[in-house]
């Protein structure tokens, strides 16, 4: 990959200065870089990859404008790691989002987790300021909420978000409330009624996000289904039975919330500042779909497919207005958009809150096709032309490597970076030879390599688990793929051909030609992979609840800071 | 549905005034019909729904200046009784193509089949006929093989094609290959090896299409797995190991035939011939898609999707050079065109050789979405406005009503007619109110209303067949819910609402006002449809292997004449 990149520095440096506006000075100036990250959105989520409601219509008309890749990858089929990945342009085994604590565990960054993004890498905001790029962060930050983990300290100029996910418990006695921040300052917490009407819709999620243990899930369990626990500044003279009693409310029974409306006018008005001054780096990372998943009231019940649809109207809409914005400020064709998200469709909390991986199997924190296949949409006008498909196979770390060549930069040559520019394949229509390594915690399962993906290791998750009802794969059982034990391949590999069966349905037979071919190809692959591999420090291993937002920056001024509890680091338990 | 007819009659005749050409007499002239219909096609098995290779950019951009239906259905989830059902108007429980030899089985019309389409039936053709059109069907008959059955005798004109499923068993021994007429007259017939590499890819269809018992189900197995059959006129001095041995060869081995393009040389001739003279229905249905599937040299191997993609890619191809004749002949805005499939895919014949259904339950053969949800897609510029989207709940039997409304004619009015006049979803943009009834055989299986759709009745098929390796719905297990036991729910029925689910994965609970509310829907509407039913007499019970094609009209000219066996009609066996 860094042959690739050396080989096309040149003549990208010379597309990207003549294709860039002009600044202030008169100098050319690199085009705009607009990413726009789902959150658990799936590949099946978009009307232009075929869900049936279709009510995408301007991320649709994106894709008819632009390039649609039906073969794009997250890093890793969990929010965490696969963010940390698009930043860094490097895979969370190197970057250190992983965790040793388990074999093939998945993990991420609840309030308990001590760590985050470590100094060691280099962001792509950081990166972007040697050519003069001004960065903003709206939405979901997620690569640590401590305050050395702060995305202003890692290259951001501005942010207005959250650093943990929007989910509950929504009792700021026993946890704290979610944070939500201006640039270096709280200026509020996520609230909402502690009780769903099914709270079972999203239960999954909360074993998710409790590693130290089972401390907390008594408490998300509501018997008589209407308890809700209000507090304020840590008292508990909230407006109580309205259920709103933080600044950034969920009305977890209506989905009623309009921080997706926040969060745009946060894009329109960072877009307009910056449309004649400096290149601008905007990283717009909304949560409405994720569950809780939320949407404003114009938006609420207006969808065939439910709250979820909601939610994805909603943020299509917004999507909408921003390219809308583009254009009226004339810099359409001097901003580099893309479109994507961060992992599979959570099937955990389907059909309520959950989207759709349509045809592949299974969904997030698994590494089948539905866990780490997602949308994805290249969109710039009069440089990439309209209304192509791409079958390049990409990743959510070609952002980082392609936003730095826009850029013309290259990417850091002290350390091994996956992402490849994706910019022969967006404006020639090249296709580049690369590997898909799909990870879960420190452990390769599988490797996609052409239209081949083998298997060393199959697990969806516990038996356990999946007899507390916790179903990554609801409707979808194939026989010795789908396992909820943790299967050992590695000996012989199952492998699958993309092409005819997208769906993971049909193993090749061991013995035939293609099987030979296909795992001889991957193999050496893969050898090569994990020869020159050297693994990050693990930042997911250890947990404290003494770490947890109970009195981020700026909570003195709201009266909202929390006493945390004594210190105690334990080894976080992963469950899945 | 009659009063919706009714009431946009005159609109109708007006429009179609309006919109048709100058016939030669100078009168105003209806449009042409162009009805495509596919064999065993899923409704993912399109670019512009999803299929994720995306390899059929004529359809895509059929819909791009067309309208595209994500809800439309086919009548059966099997093929002669869906296509009697189209050129009828009528539920095959009407029209007579369902069997009452088993509660719930699914019948169509293998060679052994005695009866077909009845006299008293008024088929699409006959009925253009009054309007002035001209009618070729090119492809599958399906209804009926008999001499009184045949095409010309029920409204075509011409015809070219075969009356049966072009698979085996490629020996004219045991039974006569299926003949391929040219109008009145036979003018070959299919042939094949009679093993192909791998015979299991499409053992299903064997166990499908011998209603009679197990008789042959020995010849189509191949121990050895090279055993051929060959024969020309009843001889058995054919061209040997060569494996073509007929005048319309398959190459089991390799997928190679011609015929596609042999039946888009047809369409493309009709069309020409009639561009300028009386109104044309062309009725174009192409079994590439039906396993064995097959395609041409120049699309062998060209398709990410292995030989099922190849067929797609030739039909898209061909679909292609047919839209684009219209448009050089300068008839574009005076032919209306749909396209549309038969049935969901075939996942039996998966992946080789079956289709994708996208995000929806099991397959051809079945009720749920898998077996009767199809792509659609309507073409007639200057009159649909490009790249909509309709929601409407189209069947395959509105064809039948929204071509007479093209022609300025009204469907019969001595009988019940299921097919709604699109023309108001297709023009204005109209959504009606209207059920899709889900039947197998006589059986009412399931039925949607607006987003809701109740099963009645479910069922795969039986652990018998199951454990045969049978499998109607492979990776996929919704517990409760894909039967191998025919359940019976009509006391309690399980629904999904298809917006949320379509999927058909969570039942909505019994307790749920949303659930009482629909199932009160529901029931209504089915009270309603039982009570009018007046099922038609079945044609579809009695087998006989001695009305097989032996000796077609024709046969004598080209030698290939055989000799039926004794007469000995029986009780057709169905198995599912």
């Amino acid at each position: 990959m860094a042959a690739v990149v050396a080989a096309t520095r040149w003549w990208r440096l010379l597309l990207v200065l003549s294709a860039g506006g002009m600044g202030a000075s008169g100098a050319p100036q690199p085009p705009n870089i607009l990413l726009l990250l789902m959150d658990d959105m799936g590949w099946g989520d978009l009307g232009v990859y075929g869900e049936p409601s279709r009510e995408t219509p301007n991320l649709d008309r994106m894709a008819a404008e632009g390039m649609l890749f039906p073969n794009f990858y997250s890093a890793n089929p969990l929010c965490s790691p696969s963010r940390a990945a698009l930043l860094t342009g490097r895979l969370p085994i190197r970057n250190g989002f992983y965790t040793t604590n388990a074999h093939a565990r998945n993990a991420y960054t609840p309030q308990e987790i001590v760590s985050g993004i470590p100094d060691s890498e280099q962001l792509l905001p950081e990166l972007l300021k040697k050519a003069g790029y001004v960065s903003k962060i709206v939405g979901k930050w997620h690569l640590g909420h401590r305050p050395q983990f702060h995305p202003l300290k890692h290259g951001f100029d501005e942010w207005f978000g959250s650093p943990n996910c929007h989910f509950g418990p929504y009792d700021n006695k026993a946890r704290p409330n979610i944070p939500v921040y201006r640039d270096w300052e709280m200026v509020g917490r996520w609230g909402g009624r502690l009780c769903s009407r099914r709270p079972g819709t999203w239960a999954g999620q909360e074993v998710g996000r409790n590693p130290t243990g089972s401390r907390t899930r008594s408490k998300s369990h509501c018997p008589d289904g209407a308890v809700l626990v209000p507090g304020r500044g840590g008292s508990t003279s909230g407006h109580g039975s309205t259920g709103y009693y933080e600044e950034f409310p969920i009305n977890l029974k209506t989905g009623e919330a309009n921080l997706t409306q926040i969060y745009l006018q946060e894009a329109l008005d960072f877009i307009k500042r910056q449309a004649r001054r400096h290149p601008f780096f905007l990283y717009w990372a909304v949560d409405a779909t994720h569950a809780p998943v939320y949407a404003s009231k114009p938006f609420l019940g207006t969808s065939q497919r439910g709250r979820y649809g909601d939610a994805v109207r909603e943020i299509d809409d917004s999507i909408g207005k921003m390219l809308e914005l583009l254009h009226d400020l004339h810099i359409a064709d001097n901003t580099f958009v893309f479109f994507t998200s961060d992992n599979g469709a959570a099937l955990i909390s389907a059909p309520e809150q959950g989207g759709s991986n349509g045809p592949f199997l299974c969904g997030k924190q698994t590494t089948f096709e539905g866990g780490m296949r997602e949308p994805a949409l290249a969109w710039w006008p009069g440089h990439i032309a309209a209304g192509q498909v791409s079958h390049q196979l990409g990743s959510i770390m070609d952002l980082f490597t392609t936003s730095l060549a826009l850029a013309g930069l290259t990417p850091p040559r002290d350390r091994a970076i996956d992402g490849l520019n994706l910019l022969p394949a967006l404006l020639q229509g090249r296709l580049m030879d690369r590997p898909v390594f799909y990870y879960r915690g420190d452990t390769l399962m599988a490797t996609t390599l052409g239209q081949h993906k083998a298997h060393f290791w199959t697990w969806t998750n516990s038996w356990e688990n999946f007899r507390q009802g916790i179903d990554f794969c609801p409707g979808q059982n194939v026989s010795g793929v789908t396992t909820h034990n943790l299967e050992d391949h590695t000996k012989l590999p199952l492998i699958f051909h993309l092409g005819r069966d997208p769906g993971e349905r049909f193993p090749l037979s061991f013995a035939s030609a293609e099987y030979q071919e296909a795992l001889s190809r991957i193999t050496s692959v893969v050898q090569q992979h994990q020869e020159a591999l050297v693994p990050g420090q693990p930042q997911l291993n250890v947990c404290n609840w003494a770490v947890m937002n109970w009195a981020p920056p700026g909570c003195e001024k709201l009266g909202k800071c929390l006493t945390p509890p004594e210190s105690i680091p334990k080894k976080c338990l992963w469950s899945h």
